[in-house]
């Protein structure tokens, strides 16, 4: 009954699919077990329409993601620009809905506050060693307080530190209270600066997507390693000894290995039982990284009427229920695609409607800034990741105050044959796909050291 | 192969105890399934010489736990009261050593400032439902933001804002920067008032101790329902249905029955699969319930020679490693005992260090309060809980920002035939013996009131 291997990986997210593969091209027999009945954990492709695919999870890549441009060519996998021609919509501190042009001259002052900050921001961020972040020289400080508590102190107008807020929050899924201002610089760091986190435009994360939906990446992938994955195990128990691991699965599988890599969000692998006990410190600091709060809403028209009016598909509010939307349309097809954006508190309400009462809020809001057509979808398809329960939230895992600087060093060190991957191991692009994949590496070349070491 | 019972309860801490002898007394058959190879939980009495008991975990009861009292008369364990004869020694920013009535008359000013920060934290503790503290009028501003930066706001001069820090750590186990100032009153209010929670004098919930340990109770209730008690059975899965549950357990054993009272802390309880999986919410609620840290040491001497030199054995100190200390001497016995706490940041870094290394930066400090006797103690013990597989924590679950508003309504709620229990989900005295009692006897009439209405 027993499964033989040299390397069990734990889950058949990106993170595991490329460390899975790594091992292969060394040589090293790899065997995947994923809990769910499908690979690629938080990137997830549907269809919204018969030939339309939408990105429920994982959606776009950005112009330094070196890696996941190298892999979508390797796997042959075509990209394209994210559309960005016209204004984005606004509608913050009652405002009332104002395009880009009317926003930029109404509010430039606060522009230029928020602006400002993020400057702050990124100056602080450089002090923060991505791979050990609780050794920036003011760590201590920058861990106690949380990100939300320093934005308040930064004296800005109410509308720069909502537009601040909003886009915060759609990169950590969670409101800024409760992350520490260390754990929101490591973010910005492990990114590169405030511009690329935050903008859509030429150098931010989210400028390229791919041609038939992110869901194609972990899908060659995993076709060309098929035979060294086995879908619907999960994984209860993990035994490990010098040199060897016994790993246990629901419904009786077992694999045996000579190490272990984890490659599942830190709060999952705290769900595991090791034998023996990991150390105390490890397991507060699972205990201690929630996945964040989010849900994306896809929209489908007969056209992007919106182009043609001038508009980018992108809305920016305090309004909501979204805060922030996108034109996720596919090149080739004439639909038109508005996906809404839920993240952190708004996720957490309207996860909670029936989806009748969700979908009628956010088209309200959709009719407000895009015009009445935008009240006759053709589909409407959304995900919430929280239900999901081999994910249990996205993007990534959020470290709240004291988290890095008392729990930081185990978050990746490997315990004995056990390592740990998942692009909230990574130290570049942490949250990212392209953290998935450096995370991977990272692990699987840790792995192969090991292991060779043991042959010599 | 199966076990059948009524009633299967995870856990055999006192919560779990308690909730199947309720449902004993209601002519139920419980079952508890211990993943631990003892009873008791969070509680656990060890000899420090033979005969000479201390408590590792839970210690004291206080004078309005009422149903501890009763409990402890019923099972025929006599209690006694804590030691408070003499001075308590101060240390604390750059003061050196200073006897409690030296301390006082230097820093009445300071004392002051810190009875009216207690009487302000009496007040908004009042404005907060014990069983539903999302209700507080201002508990989105109180949740968003931390104990400690409210703290640093109340304009506190050095010694009382260290003396405050000192007194709330005590409790929550963690620095005041982790958890929100909702569940900080949250804290205050199910327990009463500041003055019962700090105190231990009269009317605090440290008054009192247990003849032989405070493992008597667990251990004698345990002696009345032991043929309904299976240790050494880890539950890994809860299959649930209408009228049903069926409970696997590492090992292979199985429990049919018809509820099941999950009486674990919530970021244990988090770790069970369930079959169906639970909603989104309860488990995000469940990755953000990290439990404390707390380490307890004990320095055991030929006699209490602090006594006599009119202390009464507490140190109050920010030098350390421990910010706090007692005298858990026992009647009877002519030992004297002194305990240290390391409690959040002070537990987290001693339990790394080598056990040598952490009772000699202890011993420096008892010294330097108990003058030079202190350094040779006959017996040393000392316990951390992190490092427990079936504890991994102490001493109870903790709310960072927004996590009472967000998602507190799923703590207790009973999710089809699942209950709740374990002092965490109490509504009086959470976090201590008497909320446990009180958090199983609430989920076991709950189970009955079901099981009696399916039977009319």
């Amino acid at each position: 009954m027993a499964h033989e291997a040299d390397v069990v990986v734990v889950g058949a997210g990106l993170s595991g699919l490329i460390a899975a593969r790594t091992l292969l091209a060394a040589g090293l027999r790899p065997l995947i077990l994923e809990a769910d009945n499908r690979v690629g954990g938080r990137i997830l492709t549907e269809e919204a329409l018969p030939g339309l695919p939408v990105d429920i999870g994982a959606q776009w890549i950005g112009d330094t993601h070196h890696r996941m441009f190298a892999l979508a060519e390797e796997l042959g996998v075509p990209t394209f620009p994210q559309y960005d021609d016209g204004e984005t919509s606004y509608e913050l501190d009652g405002s009332g809905v104002l395009r880009e042009n009317a926003f930029h001259a109404r509010f430039s002052g606060e522009l230029a506050e928020l602006e400002r900050v993020l400057r702050r921001l990124d100056e602080m961020a450089a002090e923060v060693p991505p791979a050990a972040p609780w050794l920036a020289p003011r760590a201590a400080d920058w861990d106690a307080v949380t990100a939300g508590a320093w934005y308040d102190e930064q004296g800005l107008s109410p509308v720069a530190r909502t537009l601040l807020e909003i886009c915060t929050v759609g990169i950590l899924a969670v409101p800024t209270v409760e992350v520490s201002l260390l754990h929101l610089l490591f973010t910005i760091q492990t990114c590169g600066v405030t511009a690329e986190l935050f903008a859509e435009s030429e150098g931010g994360a989210q400028t390229t997507r791919f041609v038939g939906g992110t869901g194609e990446i972990p899908r060659r992938l995993a076709a060309l390693i098929a035979e060294h994955i086995v879908l619907d195990a999960p994984v209860q128990l993990i035994g490990h000894g010098r040199d060897r691991v016994t790993v246990h699965c629901r419904g009786g599988l077992i694999a045996r290995a000579r190490r272990v890599i984890v490659a599942i969000s830190p709060t999952l692998a705290g769900r595991i039982m090791y034998d023996p006990p990991l150390p105390g410190r490890r397991d507060q600091l699972t205990q201690r990284l929630p996945n964040g709060s989010a849900m994306k809403a896809f929209f489908v028209y007969d056209e992007p009427f919106w182009r043609a009016d001038g508009l980018n598909g992108q809305i920016i509010s305090d309004v909501g229920p979204a805060r922030m939307s996108n034109d996720s349309g596919v090149p080739g097809d004439a639909h038109g695609v508005i996906l809404l954006f839920l993240e952190g508190e708004q996720a957490r309400v309207c996860s909670q409607l029936p989806e009748e009462q969700r979908r009628a809020a956010l088209t309200a809001e959709l009719v407000r800034h895009l015009g009445p057509r935008a009240a006759r979808p053709e589909a409407y398809v959304d995900g919430e990741w929280s239900e999901r329960q081999w994910t249990r939230g996205c993007y990534n895992a959020n470290c709240g105050p004291l988290v890095w600087t008392a729990y930081g060093s185990a978050l990746a060190a490997p315990i004995g044959v056990i390592h740990w991957a998942s692009t909230d191991t990574a130290t570049r692009w942490s949250a990212y796909m392209e953290g998935a994949v450096d995370a991977g590496e990272r692990a699987a070349n840790a792995v192969i050291a090991e292991l060779s070491d043991g042959h010599r």
